[in-house]
Formats: C-alpha cells, sequence, structure tokens
C-alpha cells in the first residue's frame, strides 16, 4: 500500500492510525486514504496492535463474576470506558487463589483493574498500568481506590452496643483480603472499647447459600453463647444469615440484629429491610476506570490513591439486645 | 529465528503455535526451541493471532452489565469456558440500541455469545460463529438457547385466575426483544380464555429504582381500575414493584397479588418472598458456552438450538384476589 501510494510505510501506518495530523501533509494523507479505498484494505486490530502496542482493551479481574459487587463494580467501569475501550473480564474462577497479571499482559491489554481481595500486588514491572481496587492499603507505587469505611464503621458498632449488644458475632469472608481484614479490625478495635464484650468470627464463602448453611449450623451454640447482633463483612453473607434467620423463626430484629457492609441495591428489599455500611460498587469501579484512562493518557503517570466515602445506612434489620432463649 | 535455526518461517510458526507434531521432525522441533530460548523469545498473543487468527477470547455481549440476570450468566459462560477462552465483555450502553458485532470480529474474538433482548440477529457473515441467548426465536442458520417459558406460563396465569384475579397489569420491560414479547404474549393469550380478564401493560426499564416510580406513579389508577395482580416480566421489575407496593402500604399478597419471571437469587429473601418462574441465567450462560465451544471444535459446524426448561417457584407474592378500597 505503500508503494501504491508512493509513500513510506511509517506515513501509511500514522495515517491509518489516525496520528497523521501534524505529521503528514493533507495531500498526502488523501493519497494515503485513497490506496486504503483502492485496495480495499481493512485495518485488522490485531496488525493494528503490533503498530500501536494499543488494543484498547482493559482487563478487569475479579475471583467471582457471579457476586452482585461485582457486577456493579463493572457497571461502573463500562460507564467509565466508555465506547474508548473494550473491557476484558478476567475471572479467576475459585479455584485460583492468584490471578495470572502476565497472561493478561501477553494477551495485550492496555491496563488492569484489579478487584480481587487476597491478590498479591503485582510489582511495578508487569508491563502496563494497574489500578487496584477496594484495597485499603498496598505499595505506594501502585494506584488503588478504597472505601474510608472507619468513620461508619464505629457509627455501626456504637449503635449497637447504645442498643445493649455485647455478645456479638462476626460473619466473616472465608477469602482474605485487606479490604475484609480492614472492616473486621476497625470493629474488633471500636468494640474493645466498651468493657464486657466479645465477638466472635466466623467465615463463610461470599454466597447466599453458604452463608446460610452456616448460620443455622451455628445457631444453637450462639443461642447458648447468648449471641444478639451479627456483623456480617458484606451484603450477600448477610442475606445468607436473613435466610437462615427466617427459616429457624428467628425474628430480625426483635431476636437477632443483623448489619452488613455494601447496601447492594437488593438490601433495601430484603425482610426486613437491611441496615448496612455503603461502599458504593458502581462508585468504586468508575474511579478505578477514570484514574486507569487517565495513567493510560499520560506519558510518565504517577500512581494515584483514591478513597471513597462509606456510610452507615439505617432501615430495620438493627434493634435493641434481646438474649434469644436456648432451647435442647 | 528461522534463520538461527536453519528452518523455515513456517515450520518456526508451527513450533510456536504447538502443532508441531506430525508435522515437524522432533530433531528439527528441539533446533527451533533451542533458537528460541537463545533469542530469549517470547511468543506475543498478538503477534501470534496473526498466524493462528485465534485470540482465544470470546465475547459475551449485553445491554447492561449491572443486572444480576446478566451477572449470573456471565458467571455461566466463565465456568464453561474455563481458563481455555478469556471473557471478552462487551456492554453496549443504554445509549445504543444495537451491538457493533463487526467492531468485536475486527478486534479479533473468537466467538460471540449474544445477550441482547432486541438486538438483530447477525448475517451468518459475519466471520465468527455467533450464539443468541434467550432468543426463543431466530433464523435457522444461528445457533441459540432459550427458555421454553409455555407450560410454566400456563400455571403461573391459572393459579391467578383459579385465585380469583380478572384485572391484572402486566409490568413488561422497555426494551424490545423476542424474549419479552414471548412471555406476554403465553401470558395474555392464556388469560384470553377466561371471560371478563383484562390485562393492562405498562413499561419500564429494567432497573429497580424505575420499576418502583413507575408502580408508585400507577397505583392510584390501578386502585380505580380494580388491579389485584401484577406479573412482572422480569424479577428486577417485581423488586421494584415490591418496594414501590411497601412504600405505599399495599399489603402483598394481601392487597395485591405479585409473580415474576427469573428467579434471581434474591427473590427468595425479598419482603414477601417473590413468586415467579425461574429462568436460570447460570444455565443459560453455561449452555451457550459450550454450545459455542463446540462450534469453534468443529471444522464446519452446525447450527444449534438448545431450549432449557423453565418452572413456576411458588412463594408468598401471590393469594386470593381482594380489590383495593379506591382513594381519593
Amino acid at each position: 500500500m505503500a508503494a501504491a501510494a508512493g509513500v513510506s510505510i511509517a506515513t501509511v501506518s500514522l495515517v491509518i492510525n489516525g496520528k497523521a495530523a501534524g505529521r503528514v501533509s493533507p495531500a498526502t494523507q488523501a493519497r494515503v486514504e485513497k490506496a486504503i479505498a483502492d485496495l480495499g484494505y481493512v485495518v485488522d486490530s490485531a496488525a493494528r496492535s503490533l503498530v500501536t502496542g494499543r488494543r484498547q482493551c482493559v482487563a478487569l479481574v475479579a475471583p467471582d463474576v457471579g457476586n452482585p459487587f461485582f457486577s456493579q463494580v463493572a457497571a461502573g467501569v463500562a460507564t467509565a470506558l466508555g465506547t474508548e475501550y473494550r473491557l476484558l473480564l478476567a475471572v479467576s474462577g475459585a479455584e485460583h487463589d492468584q490471578p495470572d497479571l502476565d497472561q493478561l499482559v501477553a494477551f495485550g491489554v492496555d491496563g488492569i483493574l484489579l478487584e480481587f481481595p487476597g491478590a498479591e500486588p503485582p510489582s511495578g514491572q508487569i508491563g502496563c498500568p494497574v489500578v487496584l481496587l477496594d484495597e485499603p492499603s498496598g505499595p505506594p507505587e501502585l494506584s488503588r481506590v478504597y472505601f474510608d469505611t472507619r468513620a461508619a464503621t464505629r457509627e455501626m458498632v456504637d449503635q449497637l452496643v447504645e442498643l445493649g449488644h455485647r455478645n456479638i458475632v462476626y460473619l466473616d469472608a472465608s477469602r482474605e483480603g485487606k479490604t475484609f481484614e480492614t472492616r473486621r479490625r476497625q470493629v474488633a478495635n471500636r468494640l474493645r472499647r466498651t468493657p464486657g464484650t466479645a465477638l466472635t468470627r466466623v467465615r463463610s464463602d461470599i454466597k447466599v447459600d453458604d452463608a446460610s448453611t452456616l448460620v443455622a449450623e451455628s445457631l444453637p451454640d450462639w443461642r447458648r453463647a447468648g449471641v444478639t447482633a451479627i456483623i456480617s463483612a458484606t451484603d450477600v453473607l448477610g442475606y445468607g444469615a436473613l435466610s437462615a434467620l427466617g427459616a429457624a423463626g428467628v425474628s430480625v430484629p426483635k431476636q437477632m440484629s443483623l448489619v452488613s457492609f455494601d447496601d447492594l441495591p437488593f438490601s433495601k428489599l430484603t425482610s426486613p429491610a437491611l441496615t448496612t455500611v455503603r461502599l458504593s460498587a458502581y462508585d468504586l469501579g468508575y474511579a478505578s476506570a477514570r484514574i486507569l484512562r487517565e495513567q493510560l493518557a499520560e506519558e510518565s503517570p504517577a500512581p494515584r490513591q483514591e478513597s471513597l466515602p462509606a456510610m452507615l445506612i439505617n432501615r430495620s434489620s438493627v434493634g435493641p439486645a434481646r438474649r434469644l432463649r436456648a432451647r435442647g
């Protein structure tokens, strides 16, 4: 085609890749475009990616695409990416403890959004910009977006204490991760300020049915121990607790209070409506993708750490402490 | 590298792409692999994709990634694809009426899963296998997976009629699409068998808040008209109806019955638990991705149409008809 247009290959690639402005004269550009038309040349993005090194493709890496928190993150990412970038969803099945980022880089993604509690933070040398999602701490050379949960968590714990709750279960995610570790630590630290309080940790996969089974099995022990409230690390775990308590005839909040983290779109619809600390998954996805786009636009991008607000949303699942009568 | 190994470029590409067996002698293969090692050659997937025409990447195209039905579909797709294929999530924002499949083909995806009610079925000539998801009808040359909703819909309508419901609202999706058209038609046809019944159609975007607003605004008219039941085209629309009815102090099912389609994981947790026709989104994603993989494995694949079962799940949102007292 360069021959047909009587120009250099470099010139052709400038035109093909829309970088001709100011570099190639309008006349030359017109000649190249005519040659392209004459030869019926179609820009193949694989071929182009060899020229530009860009796929206009961003990977969102997560352990569980079925998680509604994640689908809200993906919606925010998709909105922020618009039509300029494609979104590659790199799912790492439950069997994979760590995502394979090198494979994604080899695939040629322009950037990576890592929404993966417990993932090893990648080294700065992996070859494309990375933004960590929902990571309250990380190496300074990596960009990340996180929720500032401290104030809302204090408010949540203080409310339970004021309502007389002393013996509380913490329904945690079995997946390790700094975001879950932080929520748990902030709850425990705040509760420790009140003498005579106890926090018992149990763990479940972040699936409604898994959490429901765990709570159903644990309920007899909790009755005997005098547990009056459950703090759930995520709404999905909280949904499982709600269904198990409902099936066991335990009234929420009369006999058991329940409070959670996330405020998924369904938490205002549960029975009773869930009191929860709002962590906007959509905002998390949107802010992370915006930062990644900025990083892709800059020559030598500086890492960015951005915090998002958290807010306690009071609904109907928290009430005064009332010890369950032990059965059996 | 061909020079270093003293072989042809074709031979090198056979070895690089794991197609040497039976084509290249072990000795030659070893020589090429040594050259690869010596030259520190890394297989770049963009370069390789030019050789193989394969990205090991499948696109899932949908209008709204935030929809929990879609996230269940994506989970099923991810499971069926396993680690062999990457999943490209091609989101078409609300502003896009039609997905741009040619752009995806140009990007070099190996196949397309189209979960997009109302999308024009692509012509067979688009250059890669396509499977239509949740499409009850389509051109015979295209593979598709759909739900056989007829029997479950009849059961649902007959139950409402037996409970005395005559004046029913159909809360439909504003998005056009054969799957929504089919549900609506099957409901209307079955209801028509009973004299003195009326079905009023209203439409909303498939968002909890949009549906909630629409139902809240329509409720006064429905009271006056003596509506006693709502049939919702999707659970998300049903969630919106539930929250609007709850806010208006209308007891479900005492004063208004509600039945829906989907059975999302949250429908057993709503207040009251939602009676709904189960259309397994996970199974839909899994079956479609399995078919696409088979199509990718075959030399000249024949189109496949596969139906999935639907089942009425009776919970607590349907009861005997009781006309609301009109207010104002």
